[in-house]
């Protein structure tokens, strides 16, 4: 028992964002760890069938709405970009490197971009804004461009999102906690009684 | 303000009758009442290019897990049905005629055939089940027939998709409080502090 949290999210879904704000906090209530891995949604999407909520007729409006409202209920800043959804394989790359080489800063640059595109309105799918928010981080910017354009990260978050398709995850943010799925921020209340009390 | 909520709901959605289960009391502690609409998934999905989340690979062995889950962590009765999704014209047909010609009974009407479909597993759409329910309820099984055949509830239930497409509404449970949209289950404790303390 207590093992890590496994927390699946994608840099462009704002409901990740609001649960990578909370996450680590409840986790550590509970003498957990919490396993960041980065997914790219387009490609779960694809392996389920799936498309982005703001793709749909009716639920996009409810949709843009019910991120800024939900993210005013957890208390995390939080406007809608206004270019949205964007791709993120650069920043996930980036995000990958750092898991392999140094482990505990990469949930720390995940929480950085997350921030910077969900409170700030930065284009993480700018390849000068990335490099920016790598400089702000305390990254070399050049190295962080070359990581985000090696086939070797490439494949790394390729496998990282088979892997992640292969455990079910078809939506971010996703945790798998002692083997239970819980998908959605909206599992928060189901996460904290299965950590508080076990299963139900 | 104290404005009524309305509350959509389809025979054959789990979370429907999950929020069935809460929304009386939660809108009572508040001073407020509940406008039960019965409507028709396959009609909200069809305007808003969605379809059942058990219609998609992955989602589907996630979504049966956590209907019964859900429903566990909300204290409500709930085994997932043999047959699933049900089509439920015909209870929603007889809901609209109690509501139009005796308001006070159709909400009770909704909650015995959700308890039904879902705690006991009772096809709603078998017309033979559906009578012997109308008969438990305590109306005459041949009328309640004579209701969901009839051209005049057939529309009164289209009419009653219609409004709610118009009103925004893609999915089930959807709840519109003092115009503000709510969807889903999992926006219970959103929905509590709105009412509670209004928006935010």
């Amino acid at each position: 028992m207590n093992a890590a949290i496994d927390f699946y999210f994608d840099f462009s879904s704002p409901y990740s964002y609001i649960a990578s704000e909370w996450i680590e906090a409840l986790a550590a209530r509970h003498g957990r760890t919490v396993n960041w891995k980065a997914i790219l949604l387009g490609a779960t999407f694809q392996a389920a069938e799936l498309k982005s909520p703001v793709s749909y007729p009716l639920k996009r409006e409810y949709s843009l709405h019910d991120f800024e409202r939900s993210a005013r209920f957890a208390g995390v800043p939080l406007k809608n970009p206004e270019k949205f959804p964007i791709p993120t394989q650069n920043a996930a790359r980036v995000f990958w490197w750092l898991h392999d080489k140094r482990d505990a800063t990469a949930s720390h640059w995940a929480r950085h971009c997350l921030r910077a595109y969900f409170a700030r309105g930065v284009d993480l799918s700018d390849p000068d804004r990335l490099k920016e928010l790598a400089a702000e981080f305390g990254l070399d910017p050049l190295q962080a461009e070359a990581v985000w354009s090696d086939a070797e990260w490439k494949a790394r978050l390729k496998a990282a999102n088979d892997a992640a398709i292969a455990a079910g995850v078809f939506g971010a943010p996703f945790f798998m906690i002692d083997n239970e799925p819980f998908w959605g921020n909206d599992r928060r209340a189901q996460i904290e009684r299965w950590l508080e009390k076990g299963p139900f």
